[in-house]
């Protein structure tokens, strides 16, 4: 496989769908679990979080790129880290560049590139996969896509859900139904139902049924059928891209930007698409078969550190200097300081220049209402 | 109670003895268990543990010098912390700075101060007390020294024993047997035994039998007895100590210190005198009732802050920015720095500029060894 635009070695000849595809990365969220590593001027998807020398966006990048050139990756990215995004990207292209001047949720952000690209080259097919999640097996990552454009092509809206390694809580399911029978797929289901992060009872059920599958938010649909589906549930919103993508290449577009986004509705692309089309049938499902995390959590980069098994001390950080004695869990680090841990269990520790959080794997999730309550108090100089 | 000599408004009119009585404040110990804060160039004693926003000496200092005149207090510390301690105690004589070239335990560090003032004022009664505890209440504390000069002129080797408040294993004990019926005192006993650090069912014991305390280690005697115990037990030792004070206050004190000292015994005071003397029946102990601690680790600053408690997060810094959601335990800093808790029990955090530590209550005493590692590794930088 080379670095440069993928050949086919896929389950047959590679399908013709697949040169219609345009991978879409919407960088946006800031990660406020993984404060304080995360900050507004340093997102989660501008950090390595898995020590592999590259940023979550680069290696985003890298996973997308091959399947049909690095031309065809379009980027959606607040206005403040238009910067950092590029030079993460050398090779990505002006017109691939797609700045928010305020965040507006996944709908807008996704929902513009479709009606972009829709615009420019009609019946494109487009993918979009968040740039701040980390995927293991990068081959059959780009094979479920691959399949997943031949569904897009036959018109439905396609996800890669992923089969569940464990009843994990802290991602949403995707449940399976009917197989469906499309030239160049073998693992595609009719997606039945969308349901959020279950409780442990029900996530053991839907891991044992077999027919559940993660939602790693990924979405493959002709940008047609995308932003008809969104116009079902958000036609306000659908206008307001569909005009802005009309203008978006012509000398108007700062104009449209000012006249139009800020008075966009913010939703995630869950509700607005992926949970009405589920329920009208018109949703499919490819299995994907690869390890997926969203590392949405510091307890989320331990267990990806130590490959699992959540038993040892994993260090993130270039400079980091670590002394520890029976302990276990994660530190993180940005600073060459001294760093000794004594007898502490599952721990978090991240330390940045100006602030430093303790806390454990079991309360990783509290870490979003600890800058909640920055936000609040106004401490913004750590935000 | 003035702040300058005290006048006597004891059990009775105040002894005879207490106008011989001179303060010797050994101040030498790094407090390996108290690091990364104490370190080599800046020990226990010249922190503010308490948060009374003085250091621990300058806190023992204005315990001692009102009981018979700042004039009549000695410090023994090493030559790299004589600015340090001058700078805190502006007052403190010349005569009375007593400097180690290089630390040699209690015995040589007590036992010269001894040496040099019964060199001066023969008859003098010297009483020791460490530089870096803590005393609750000085008013009890400075009368159970006073009885103590009555027990030392006498001609026992007095100390003063703390009433345990609950069963603890971190210090050593004292059993007290006969009552003693000497002038100007009323709770002075022989003190028939020292006891290392017990396990807790011996603790339980101790404290039910009400005839144990706590050994503080404050040692009240006459200069002459204190030298004549130590002699029994370490002849050379104290030879060695007996020529460099008659040099002292002359024009060979260099040249003696440099002969002398490096080759003197490093031995403990307990060792030297307190046991041999108690086996012997020559050791007196009265009783204090006054709240006392070491300081030995973290968790006893934790505990000291909280009032007993255990249970709240007690935070020292002076800068300190701290934001706990359901934690307990310490934060120790010496910057600005957010220090962001979440969900953690009896935690220890110590941050300063180079070097961070985090652990727990019950893995407190544990930091030595830490230190013992980065002293083997040669990681001196942070020491």
């Amino acid at each position: 496989m080379s670095d440069g635009t993928m050949r086919w070695a896929g389950r047959g000849t590679e399908p013709e769908a697949t040169r219609k595809f345009y991978a879409v990365i919407p960088a946006g969220g800031i990660g406020s679990r993984l404060w304080p590593l995360s900050r507004a001027d340093a997102p989660k998807f501008l950090h390595d979080l898995t020590g592999s020398g590259q940023t979550l966006l680069k290696e985003t990048w890298d996973r997308l790129a091959p399947i049909n050139g690095e031309d065809r990756v379009m980027v959606v990215c607040g206005r403040a880290h238009r910067a950092a995004v590029e030079d993460q990207l050398p090779t990505l292209q002006d017109h691939n560049v797609v700045l928010e001047s305020e965040g507006k949720d996944s709908s807008a952000a996704i929902g513009l590139a479709a009606a972009i690209l829709e615009h420019r080259e009609p019946g494109v097919i487009i993918g979009s996969f968040a740039a701040d999640h980390v995927i293991g097996d990068v081959r059959r990552f780009r094979r479920a896509v691959i399949e997943a454009t031949a569904v897009a092509d036959a018109g439905y809206i396609a996800t890669i859900g992923i089969i569940p390694s464990e009843p994990a809580i802290g991602f949403g399911y995707i449940e399976g139904g009917e197989k469906l029978d499309l030239p160049g797929t073998t693992s595609a289901y009719v997606a039945t139902r969308f349901v959020e992060k279950p409780d442990l009872d029900t996530a053991r059920e839907y891991v044992e049924s077999g027919r559940y599958m993660w939602n790693a938010g990924m979405f493959i649909a002709k940008a047609s059928v995308l932003l008809e589906e969104m116009a079902k549930t958000k036609p306000a919103l659908v206008e307001g891209l569909r005009k802005l993508a009309a203008g978006w290449d012509g000398p108007d577009r700062g104009v449209l930007v000012d006249q139009i986004w800020p008075g966009l509705e913010k939703i995630a692309i869950d509700y607005s698409v992926a949970e009405p089309a589920a329920a009208a049938g018109r949703l499919a499902v490819v299995e994907g078969d690869f390890s997926w995390d969203d590392v949405g959590d510091f307890a989320s980069i331990a267990k990806l550190q130590s490959g699992g098994r959540g038993s040892d001390l994993a260090i993130l950080g270039e400079r980091a200097r670590v002394l520890a004695d029976s302990s276990s869990g994660i530190v993180v680090t940005d600073s060459d300081r001294l760093i000794t841990l004594i007898g502490v269990e599952n721990i978090v520790v991240v330390d940045t220049k100006d602030a430093l959080l303790v806390t454990t794997s079991e309360h990783a999730q509290r870490v979003k209402s600890v800058v909640d309550a920055l936000k609040l108090s106004g401490r913004t100089d750590v935000l």
